[in-house]
């Protein structure tokens, strides 16, 4: 028996992206900026008030920004930094294993 | 403004995945089956009880199995099944994902 020490990047990581709908949310901003709007009809079954949270943690983590830009009315868009796009790897392996191993009535 | 229709596949990949615990756990038995104990000593902020019942889910999702060896005492193993085992270009997305972007001490 011996302990595996786990990297805690790794940890980190999976602390992150394992919240529920984070993943949901970076893949539909991988097509580009989103008003709140916009992604809260990408994924109905979440409250605003949730994506509300996973905005700010995300923000604060630096996967994503708020680009304002001052027309009237004001327009919010909400994009991928870098480190976010850099999850397209993440988001394609994740979406490659799921159209093979699960389901299509969307068995976990 | 128009919806963006996610595959319900990645959707259910997420909510299993995106669990607490369970990125590590996976990542822990891509090294080959492991004891309840092993897995435990590896994950050291986990408690038993959550170890025990991300076990069950994860059985449930057909990701991993439990081998009885019939021994004195028993010997049980947990290990990953091959749409398990299928996660590995998940599991190393995310390791070269987080190396590269998440700071050393590890912050989300």
């Amino acid at each position: 028996m011996h302990p595996h020490p786990l990297c805690p990047k790794f940890e980190a990581a999976f602390e992150l992206l394992g919240k529920r709908w984070t993943g949901l949310i970076i893949r539909v901003l991988m097509d580009g900026p989103r008003r709140f709007r916009d992604i809260s009809d990408s994924i109905p079954q979440m409250s605003d008030k949730m994506l509300s949270e996973r905005f700010k943690e995300l923000e604060a983590a630096g996967v994503l920004k708020r680009n304002i830009y001052p027309e009237k009315p004001v327009r919010i868009e909400y994009a991928l930094t870098e480190k976010g796009k850099a999850l397209r790897p993440v988001m394609d392996a994740v979406q490659a294993w799921a159209e093979e191993w699960v389901d299509s009535e969307g068995e976990k």
